[in-house]
Formats: structure tokens, C-alpha cells, sequence
């Protein structure tokens, strides 16, 4: 099958490799960098424009870095849903506004096409081994169009509702929980540490119980370790942050923990982190105690 | 062994009857409630005050609400204290403050006696199962004599450091961990059902990744079936996180989401909500977005 696929960056390149690899002919549009040769080898074939992209293919994957990027590769000059037609379907892979998603996937049902949002965790691990976890909002009969390619790229693949941007808001919310987590797990380790107790010893006294998690597990064990080589950098989560507050404000929620934790990423880019692990959100804490979390 | 236990409540009527079990002969001292009739089978032996206590056992163990209350039954008139002499082991259950717990165990100290604090977590169900979690601070040798007691009431047993207050400490981040990873999920929950999300959908597509929490599964859950009967009451929470925040100025520490975590309890209380489980805390964000969690 033909299928597009624009953005080839460190999550696009591994997950059009795997479409490539399955027998797929993938079309593609280049904005800055060059086509990666791993995908020339694979026969991937590069046209001049998304809209372009879309005359070849019913299909069109996006996985680009934000709201504007996608907004320019669909609905911006030379974009996709200038050949958007009866029987394409746009599939969004990246993280963006689940608000924003809603008036891009009505500009394509207008044409009549279909639209899946589709965000993905797993990060560049989860990319490469075919074991994203993918959140998806759309109509039964898309998702179904979708999963096949879907189960490509990934592992845990969930139709979160039939209403587009429904994907991107489970996005949002499973990046709240792990922002939040961390800075739980960062509050307690300073906490104890300035206390006198050694980090480690409480981590592992606390495994197991109500307060286990996967972030008490990984991140807190680099929190005591000084491991802040990405993972996730601190810069990525703080965009994403900033979706769920700016998302908050026009829903009408309230956010109070999610916008002291961009306040600490803040301060961690501030201080020079903003491309450490979102785990290094313990320093922010630490220069708030003015104590180094250490065993 | 001769084993005094102050403190015959909802957790300490359990724990003692696992002592009592195992042959000790347990004695103990009434405040308020009259003896339970199953320790009275036990042949639990009741005698005038925490001083009388101490001057037929060796090893005295507290298990009552609060610091006030550890204060009135070790150093208070006619308390443990007045009889702690050389080979004496005072063992404090209770969950209580960390920096009164270094005077209590200095007082035990200066004449002659050994102190081991130990808080639990696991509640009335790990009371009864004698799977208590047991976290302790004290030196290795008054350890070393109480993990035998220890065996008898729970599972998982850690001696965190040798200074007293270690144990406290080691709680302290437990229940802060607690709290605020319910606050994570309840605001994740919340903004996404208000984005018209279906939560427990959002729930299932999380659980397995970074977002994967003891609390998501179990707390997560209560907040979308709407089952608040405790488990584990707020007002029980507000004591341990204002334990956080007392500890924390003393210590020097900034803990801004326990501080927000707790204000969110705060208004469960204020609206009738203080009895509920601690997952209620949701009903805080909910007040807050005008929107009840609902599938």
C-alpha cells in the first residue's frame, strides 16, 4: 500500500522504517534535513510538498514536534487537505492541542476524508522496538483503517473515543500523571535526604506499597543516582505541560500541581537543565531546600 | 516474653492479638476503651498506667493516633519513662513526628533504655493479615531485638537508619508520595473527562506505562465507580501531611504540591468529605473544573 509518511525525525525515521519493512511504499516531503539513508535504502520516495504526498497516497501519517508544525503540513500552503478527497485518511502522530486537533480533522472530514489522532509514548526505545503506546481519537471505521499500520509501530493500542482529539487528551493526561509523579517522588527524596536518611533506603522501603510506581522505580532511582542524561528532556515535557494548562484554561479545569510543575521545569531550564531527563525536576526542588538529594 | 502494648485501637487490637499468639504474655494499660473481648481470651492483662506497663515488660510498644498522644504515654505523668531502665526497649508504632521523636528516644536514652520508631503502612487489612509494611529508624542493636516482634505483625521490614526518626521519615515520604499521586491522577482524570473523555478508558490505556501507579490502579479506579468509603480517610491524611509540612519548615525543606495536596483536602473536609476515602481528594479538582469524573 502507499502510504505517506512527513516527518522522518528520531521517532519518524524508526516508525517509517518499520512500514517500509512490512512492504509498504512510503512517500515522504522533506522540510529541512535530508532523507536518512537507512529510509533511501528501504526505497522510501520523496515528492515535493504534503499535498503532493497526499495525491499518492489514501493514507498520510504526520509526526512532527507541534500544533503549528502539524497545522502547517495540513491545512497550510501546499499542505495535505489540498488533496484530501473521499477515502483518504490522515492519521496525527504527534503530541498537539486535543482543541486544535478538532478543527483539523473537521477541515478534512469537509473534504471527505477520515482522521485518526494518534500520540504515542515509548519515546525513541519504544519507537525503534515497535512497542509505542498509541492513544487514539476518531471514528471506529478510521481507527479500524488505522490499526493494521498501528500495530507496526507499537504495542498497547487503545481507541480512547470516537471523537477526534480524544487521543491527544489521553496524551495530556498520561503526561500530567508522570510530571506529577516525579515531583512526588522528588518532594519525598528531598524531603527524607535533608532529613537524614539515606534516599536509596527509602525508595526501596517504599516499593511495593501504595506509593509504588514505574517513576518511583526508574526516575527516582536516577534522582538518587544523578543520572540526568535523557530519556525524556525536560524541554519536551514542558511543551506538553504547556498543552494541558493552555488546554485546561479553555476546557474550564483546574491544574494546580501541573502548573507548579511547570513553574520547576521552568526554573530547571532556568538553571541551564532544560535538556536533562524530566527526572533532573529534582533540582529544582533541591535548590528550593537548598539541599542535594544524596545517600 | 513479657510485652507491654499501649494502644488497643483499630490497628493496635490486631497486632497485639499476633503477639499474643505467638505465647507472649502482653500487658497493657486502658485510656478510654474498655479491653477487646478477643485480647481478653488472649489473656492480655490490663494494669493502671504506661509506668506500670514499662515496670513489668522489658519491651513496651506504642501504637496511638498522634505525637500529643506518644508524649503523654512515654513522658507524661505516670508514663513509660518513670520505669525505663538499663535494657529497656521502647518500640513506637505510632506515626508521629520525626523531631519529637529524637527527644522521646534522648529521654529513653538517658536512662539506660534502647528506642526503635516504627509506623506502619498497610492498614487495618495488613494489621489483621500481619502484612504490615514497618519502617525503621534506631540503633542496629535495638533493631536487632525488635525484628523478632516485627516477623508477628508484618512483611516487609526496614531498618532505614540508625539515627531515630529514620522510620518517621521514611512514613512522612511514604504519605507524601500517597497523596500527591492521588492528586496527579485526580487531575489527570478530571481533564480528561471534561474533555469528554471516557476515564476508565484513559485509565486502561495508561496503566503499563510511565504513568503506571500503585495509585492509578487502586485510587484511579475508586474515583471513576465513585467508591469513597474509606480505606484510608482524609482527616487520617491531613494528620500525616501536616506532619510533612511542620517537618518541613523545622527541616528547611519547600514542599509546594503536599502544600497544595493538603489545602485540596482541606476543602473535602470543609465540604462534608473528611470521612471519605483519600481518593476523594478528586472531589477537591472536581469542585474546582465544575465537573464531576463520569464515564
Amino acid at each position: 500500500m502507499n502510504i505517506g509518511f512527513i516527518g522522518l525525525g528520531v521517532m519518524g525515521t524508526p516508525m517509517a522504517g518499520h512500514l517500509a519493512d512490512a512492504g509498504h511504499s512510503i512517500f515522504t516531503c522533506l522540510n529541512r534535513s535530508p532523507l536518512p539513508q537507512d529510509l533511501a535504502d528501504k526505497g522510501v520516495e520523496v515528492v515535493a510538498s504534503p499535498a503532493e504526498v497526499a495525491a499518492r497516497c489514501d493514507t498520510v501519517i504526520v509526526m512532527v514536534p507541534d500544533t503549528p508544525d502539524v497545522e502547517r503540513v495540513i491545512t497550510g500552503e501546499g499542505g495535505v487537505l489540498e488533496n484530501v478527497r473521499e477515502g483518504s485518511l490522515v492519521i496525527d502522530m504527534s503530541s498537539i492541542s486535543p482543541i486544535a486537533t478538532q478543527d483539523l480533522a473537521a477541515a478534512v472530514n469537509a473534504k471527505g476524508g477520515l482522521y485518526v489522532d494518534a500520540p504515542v509514548s515509548g519515546g525513541e526505545v519504544g519507537a525503534k522496538a515497535a512497542t509505542l503506546t498509541i492513544m487514539c481519537g476518531g471514528p471506529q471505521a478510521a481507527f479500524d483503517r488505522a490499526e493494521p499500520l498501528f500495530d507496526l509501530m507499537g504495542k498497547n493500542i487503545t481507541l480512547i473515543g470516537e471523537a477526534n482529539g480524544a487521543g491527544q487528551t489521553c496524551k495530556i493526561a498520561n503526561q500530567i500523571i508522570v510530571a506529577l509523579n516525579i515531583e512526588a517522588v522528588g518532594e519525598a527524596l528531598v524531603f527524607a535526604s535533608k532529613a537524614g536518611c539515606d534516599p536509596a533506603k527509602v525508595r526501596e522501603a517504599l516499593m511495593g506499597g501504595f506509593a509504588s510506581s514505574k517513576i518511583l522505580e526508574v526516575h527516582g532511582e536516577r534522582m538518587i543516582n544523578r543520572k540526568m542524561d535523557p530519556g525524556f528532556r525536560i524541554n519536551l515535557h514542558q511543551k506538553d505541560l504547556n498543552l494541558a494548562l493552555q488546554s485546561a484554561r479553555a476546557l474550564g479545569v483546574s491544574l494546580p500541581n501541573t502548573a507548579t510543575a511547570q513553574e520547576l521545569f521552568n526554573s530547571c531550564s532556568a538553571n541551564g537543565g532544560g535538556e536533562d531527563d524530566h527526572s533532573g525536576m529534582v533540582k529544582a526542588l533541591e535548590r528550593l531546600a537548598n539541599h542535594q538529594v544524596a545517600g
